[in-house]
């Protein structure tokens, strides 16, 4: 597309009308697409129906220890699938803590009991401090946030850069201010910018001198295994790095099969220092009897070893990496060289993260809302809902089918053009 | 056996002699049984190996809303698990929240979440209040008390009756005090006691004036279905009851089917007011994603309806009955009319409460255990662990076979008679 600052008023005005004319014919499509979630596809969840048939009524019901897993027992997973995220996550065994279906539950859990005792090297439990805060690099994934805002936690919003949190804003934030007790980050094909954390930003996440003594890192690892290429981004093992500066209880990973199995049942999984895993083991144990062995153990039956998921996860990689191709392609082609807009190309993940102009975002969902596009609502990659710049706009490929997302790509770039074009003529006037 | 004070002092000793011989017979056996926990048997855990194989790679895995329950979505259950749950326990379906495997992480969110909110006619946040109190109707479930601990709610000790708690206690302490939010009850079966509360006591629980405008009960049918007999008791519906006493939000209802089908897989369930649940659901979609829907629509093609669950509890109860049986027949061939020891005789649940002299209940678990029978620590079914009088122990004849229960039952009468013996003697020293 051309420039906007190359067109006069009448030009601009003409173009206008002439995308207006094309936003009304989809208004009477009556569409209802939604991508707002990053939701895998029911293609994506056929790869995974096999798992179903591998516990029956005849099958060997013991775990890797002997136990009966029909019963109650084990509070942090059965062996066997310790072993298993062990080494998808490059941590050994005994640092792992296997849990239910969802690992925001753990995250909230492991917050939750901080504020309610501390972590090891807390001298009082979090919420009895007049503040508590941690730093939220921004965009990221709203869910974070909704966990402090119900912790009472302050949140701090840093800038993402292109290999992850501004580091020169955390150290200086961490070192002078006792109150920040933590960091969110989703730290491989990041929610939603699509970027990796290099291996200089992972060493001075564990090195940094903090103000807290203790001050933990929430590593939330969820793409860790969600490739789009054959090459895939590399990160650094975070749990060595504080190890090897002298921290070794700095970090909480988590991960989850949610998106390699069944979002509707899948498995989620924690790491952490031996000495971290066993203060919080006491706290679980008050709150719940063990997560379900059943399905930890149905997962480690289908998927086996790393050689087995790498090749379940490329099964996805081929249906993903088409929506991806797609949504990038009429980006470029409807935007690109406009100068109104700049988007991620991910490696991995799920998510494509667009910025529009400065001032655009809500007004562009709302657009694309009402005609039948739902998206991710503007701000929400941003602490209390408040994107600073308005301009951030998450876009999730996965569910759609290719005509739905060609659809629904395409008006988003329609309401671009338009909200665009609006702010450049007010602008004008201003003038 | 003899009652203890018929018996002069060298007819003590030369009793005590013996029964020691006795004791360190079973020393030399290296014995090793467990009757902790209220843990169902391998052979209750066979009942359900047919739900293994209901959902396979080529079942319809929509519910009954037509929802792929493979993908993310629905927070309170599938509407069959809801349908099903609510005729178990005779509630509406939109009252109805199915959860994960365990009720009690729901209890505990449910507390948490009134500790951070509190519930929808607080004021303030209970955890703002200087004090949050609860009622703790003792003998009971020490999981219920180690949630009080861990969220820093002080516990009030009520008297259990053979017909709930003493709710001359409880109306009292209620009206005068409104730092009192909640009480804790298991009214069917109850945990030890093994009692059933009558309608008398539901009706006040219904009715009475509390202080605190948002005092909840906490109301745990763990064993609602769980029958040794053909004539059950009867438990009146206490939703109801509070609706006719113009507190309808007064009561959140817990069950699972840890029980029924698997501890180790089972599908919790928790009811209460719309007005209730609604508040909770905001606040419960922060901490997940929604439960596994896999695992409630697996019970609900299993357990079908409730002909087949009262079916499928007959062949619990057949496995179970014996084992009350052996256990009641022991106690009383060896300590009836003895005079030194109570016991409950349940027409359901899973313990058989049992009442020693007053301060001999430690000693006499300390000593089984030294022979190797595990049971629940002594003080554990009262609040902070402490028995006030030392004398209660909770049997849980589920787990070991027939043989082992018996032996275990004979060393805990062993116990039982040598330290009330010792209990004796040193009186008539003192006297």
């Amino acid at each position: 597309m051309k420039r906007l600052k190359d067109l006069n008023t009448d030009e601009l005005n003409e173009l206008r009308q002439n995308l207006q004319k094309q936003y009304d014919a989809y208004k009477n499509q009556k569409l209802s697409l939604n991508m707002a979630r990053g939701k895998p596809c029911p293609e994506q969840l056929d790869l995974s129906m096999g798992m179903l048939d591998l516990l029956t009524s005849t099958s060997d019901l013991t775990d890797a220890n002997g136990t009966d897993i029909r019963n109650y027992g084990g509070l942090d997973g059965i062996p066997e699938a310790k072993a298993f995220f062990a080494q998808m996550m490059d941590i050994s065994p005994e640092e792992i803590m296997v849990g239910g279906n969802a690992s925001l539950s753990m995250m909230y859990d492991t917050v939750s009991a901080a504020m309610l005792h501390g972590v090891p090297d807390s001298t009082v439990p979090w919420s009895k401090l007049p503040s508590v805060k941690f730093l939220c690099p921004s965009p990221g994934y709203d869910r974070h946030f909704a966990i402090c805002e119900r912790q009472n936690i302050e949140m701090i919003t840093v800038d993402m850069t292109d290999v992850g949190p501004d580091m020169d804003q955390v150290e200086k934030l961490v070192r002078e201010d006792a109150a920040i007790k933590g960091i969110w980050c989703v730290p491989k094909y990041s929610n939603p910018t699509g970027i990796t954390y290099s291996d200089e930003v992972v060493d001075r996440l564990a090195r940094m001198e903090t103000k807290a003594s203790d001050f933990r890192i929430f590593w939330d690892n969820a793409y860790i295994v969600h490739h789009l290429t054959d090459r895939p981004d590399h990160l650094k093992n975070i749990m060595d790095a504080c190890k090897a500066a002298g921290h070794p209880d700095r970090v909480f990973l988590f991960s989850s099969t949610s998106k390699v199995t069944f979002p509707g049942g899948g498995v989620a999984v924690m790491a952490s220092s031996v000495n971290n895993l066993n203060f919080l083991k006491q706290k679980f144990s008050v709150q719940t009897i063990g997560p379900d062995k059943f399905n930890q153990l149905r997962h480690v039956r289908f998927l086996k070893d790393m050689e087995h998921l790498k090749a379940h996860m490329k099964k996805h990689a081929a249906i993903l990496k088409p929506k991806f191709d797609t949504v990038i392609k009429i980006l470029e082609s409807e935007l690109g060289g406009g100068q109104i807009a700049s988007w991620s190309r991910p490696n991995g993940g799920y998510f494509i993260s667009l910025n529009t102009l400065d001032g655009c975002a809500k007004e562009v969902v709302q657009m694309a809302k009402e005609v039948g596009v739902t998206l991710t609502p503007a701000g929400a990659t941003f602490p209390y809902g408040k994107d600073p710049r308005d301009r951030n706009i998450r876009i999730a490929p996965s569910f759609p089918p290719l005509s739905e997302l060609t659809t629904a790509i395409k008006i988003l770039c329609l309401c671009i053009q338009i909200v665009s074009i609006e702010k450049r003529l007010s602008q004008s006037v201003a003038q």
